[in-house]
């Protein structure tokens, strides 16, 4: 339930205004460079505090607990905990037993028969902090080969950037994590206008990994699409996902969609980089769908936990667009995803276990 | 790999052209009638034969071998076997060493070092025989609770049905699972002349859940989208999944997209019958979108197992359109995904279980 | 619940009187031989039909049905299907209703409100076959390194062999499996005195694994003696285990116990070969103690599904000491338990990740 | 590796000179009263600090970090942080390079390729706090059911405690966990002695397991045997497992080991409470044999890294004997695998699921 991954295990816990939140990874092999300054600095990409996020002040600092022996992995699980810090429990006291719309708090409380309301409690976003140092953890074993996985915005709303023109060296620097230069004030000024309305706005990710062996998948229910779909729709907010020419392969006929495999190369990449669920060595590509964020600063019209209708605003504060930081959120999940089936790959044949036993 | 579900777990084995396909379902309670006549039906529906389908003749008759006592389920695994007869693995000599076009000919040879290619082996549509069996058993769970789950095509090619003349009853008797009336003629001619020009076509299926408890699906990582697109993104050729208003949801903002819930009930479904990864008690609706078949007619370039450029050009038997017995598929991966559930909620709280025990 | 492993994968199905018994073996690597005399061969050494075992007849057949390519290995699950042929179910219609002694007659019965009555259904010992089709496919990658496993019995009732009397190498061709040419007489006397008093007796089962490479077990909660355990307390009778001194290890001071490591040899082996859980490169020594088979020729009290208390004395066919043939089931359930770990192992060091990739 | 259970997960982590030992217990249905003050009492039992064991002094406070809301658990995961305190790892100075004789030093060594010498990291028993404070949490479960889990001492050496003298009340209050009042004084001598002569001594638990509800346990492999095996088996230290008359149970006739099942009641408990790998409502009962523990103060041969012979003399503080402490860790362990084998019973047939949903 709350652990993701075959061989590479990631288990979170926390809530949004509990003590902390943090995770367990287990199954990394020993003798992987663990670089504490790196995984704070991919958890501070996250970080709340800037014009484009929640006002909610935290340091989000990450303490690593176990699982390093003289600054390698030492095959033990690695713990890492991040203390909550600015939870104002009190900005949620007004909507204590009201079901807030598009949230968790009425499926959670019709399930567990309790309503945890201080900033949504497990099903908060708060809770994602912990994915991305799980897969900057994860990362650390992708660099030994490698591999790169970067995500940034190519659409907010009904704004949208061309493939042709994603530069995924400017997301990086980007306050939006936006994919082109030229775009990124026409996206900031469509959130800041939503903004002023008391709205939210949603967005779309495109994630591309690069530098992936062949062979990374397991057929048949643990492809590596299937994996990659099951965790990236498991983020907050996420609505839709879309591998290689994605719908639009619908659409096409067989000699349109079909690569060409030339000279060792695919000519085209309609597959995303992903054939019958095992990676084909050409490059990953990945769309993200998510909804506008739910909390808005409209009056709105739900129920209450008693069964009245009611009428609520919200107060607090809220990202409003939670597609933004959710792209960081996205390159996370995607690197356990690809860690673990890095690891799974290595005992398919015969020839690589030989490898290791002679 | 070859297993799906947490407490159903299915199992399944079998290639295109070995003796038989088969699959295990375990986890199933005791005392559920167990209706063979049901399961034979259901098998039917993805049966070839027809115009619209690859000319391979299978009986594709279901034999139950264990897990029945007096025609109910004994709480063992349920096994399924069924054997393969219209193979013919003479169409495949002359691919014999070819990687074809967007299949797993390529990534299985370079991640297993062997080259199945009599009917694409494991990688076959065929495999999916054993997955309809799995949903049939599922389903006899799900009819005690009176859930149903339904599929049906409402886009062929650049093709598409509104939703608002979807028509599940009509995709039912509709050979090829349209779901209007009045636009299956259409499809079927696009689809003939797609034939006609020995090239193939995508298409686009929906699938709604009715009469789901509210509850069902394991925050956080095995929520029940999570769950679902990872069965829905391994089945061959999906390329995309979405839920409730999907993509769409990306172009909305907060206002737009929240569902206000009113006396009891949801006024619009944008979420797709999902919160927080949880049943909501609203309708469930999912879009899946499939490539078009790989396997044409045409004359392609591709490689061959020893790094030479070559064309060639398929014989066989091969669906023009593997979406429309992929929606078959579909909603039996469903199936196993929410009777999965189903018996996962059943712990989630003391009070359940208090009813159990005493 | 009916698969058994984390890597390599084992799954059963099949009643003592259903139509078949079967497995799936899923995880196997590919490029190895898949040697089906082998298979025939070893699952022979479990059939019953002699003096010392029930008389059911069974040819027990195994038809391989999937997961092979041209005599290897192909990377997908491995089906084997074993028909019952013998079954006597009216023997078992005067127990209908009956609570048999010592069974799972009455746990069954009070769990699933089903009573299998035919053979004892799932929990009958007729199952092991398929553990020894798996145990044997598991063999054929153990043989790629050269590892072994062997097991012999070397106590019935209150007769013993001692250690330093054991032969392996005799016990393969002993109709009883015995240690020990000499005790052999002895042994079957009271087995066939035992069966003349229309009773049954206990047995106890030596087991060596050689050439372990160090290193396999998953720490903490996979240690190989735990997974050890795990499988070998899920055999039908079983009621104790031990590792090396076992037992006597809880006798023992420190300074006794201590095996010294010197010029790369371990002096002694009361650890069994196994520290901290994991492999370390001496042999691994395994006692496994079965109970007398529950079902023997004497008139016995019991209670019927009724409540109501009762005599019954039963027909049928049943070995009178379950531990010999036990002793088969105990070798194919620790080669699964091998073969796994073996293939887990494999990543637990980056060095040994980097000899795959690069 | 790192995490036990298949519904209620139970995740550790931590080294003995680390930072913090830590647990994660997911799967823990929501609505169960979560008792602070029971969880640190509980865990003092196995504490350090009096004259019959390790000399380092740990504070041992448990902080939950996670998973209760207003006192209750809100079905999300449970985080258990105790910070170490009194790591003295220049204790283990002199022994960096060693392989300590009968530890995991030399098996981790081989396997990770790393030596974490402090307080031997990882394999070092102070894991266990994280398992008994697993075990309580899992307890509070069973609790709600009114079972009982129960743990003392009835070996040490080569004395015994005949079981018809066992006292499981005395056992609570006893500094050694001892069965019965009168042994506890011969007990306690047998251990001084040994630490006067730098020695260790090993020992055996008993455990009974009280108000059990049939039906616990799953067949074919995860019996209630089997799991037990399983968790009992992988704490440090143990070398053999018994259930009901266990040992003994190999050298009976039938008619002697066959429990009478009368009036509802069994007549005798050779069993141990389990049938076929189900709980038969009958008490279980559990033995467990300890090694003695491996550090002791006499000098010992071993090898170091380099692969020199070596002589060594421990420093630091250890157990004179594990299975004092060990027996704490028994019952935790029990109790985690009786708690989730209570939640996958739940699901076991069609009338238990539908006394849920309707």
């Amino acid at each position: 339930m709350n652990t993701f991954g075959t061989r590479l295990k990631f288990t979170s816990f926390g809530e949004s205004h509990g003590q902390a939140i943090g995770c367990i990874i287990d199954g990394m092999p020993s003798g992987i460079k663990i670089d504490q300054e790196y995984l704070q600095n991919e958890i501070n990409k996250r970080k709340t505090g800037n014009k484009w996020t929640s006002k909610r002040k935290e340091s989000d600092k990450a303490l690593i607990l176990s699982g390093i022996c003289d600054g390698f992995s030492n095959g033990a699980p690695i713990a890492i905990i991040i203390y909550n810090e600015d939870q104002k429990s009190k900005d949620y006291k007004n909507i204590k037993d009201i079901f807030r719309l598009a949230h968790g708090d009425f499926t959670y409380y019709k399930k567990y028969f309790i309503k945890d309301y201080k900033g949504g409690g497990r099903a908060s976003a708060r809770e994602s902090v912990a994915r991305v140092a799980g897969g900057a953890i994860a990362n650390m074993l992708l660099k030994e080969f490698n591999i790169e996985i970067e995500s940034g915005i190519y659409g907010i709303g009904k704004l949208n950037i061309k493939k042709e023109k994603f530069d995924f060296e400017y997301a990086k620097q980007s306050e939006i994590f936006c994919l082109n230069k030229e775009k990124e004030k026409t996206f900031k000024d469509e959130i800041l206008k939503t903004m002023k309305n008391k709205n939210s706005i949603g967005a779309r990710v495109f994630t591309k990994i690069k530098n992936l062996p062949i062979g990374l998948g397991e057929p048949l229910y643990d492809k590596l699409d299937s994996k990659l779909a099951h965790a990236l729709m498991g983020i907050n907010g996420v609505k839709a996902i879309e591998f290689g020419a994605g719908i639009d392969a619908s659409t096409m006929l067989g000699n349109e969609n079909n690569d060409i495999l030339k000279n060792n190369k695919f000519l085209t990449n309609n597959s995303g980089g992903i054939l019958a669920g095992i990676s084909n060595g050409d490059e990953i590509h990945i769309k993200t769908h998510f909804k506008p964020t739910p909390s808005i600063f409209l009056e709105q019209e739900s129920m209450d936990i008693n069964g009245k209708n009611i009428k609520y605003t919200l107060k607090g504060r809220h990202d409003p667009c939670i597609g933004i930081r959710g792209s960081i959120v996205v390159t996370a999940m995607t690197r356990l995803v690809i860690a673990d089936a890095l690891l799974l790959n290595v005992i398919s044949n015969i020839k690589n276990i030989k490898k290791v036993y002679s």
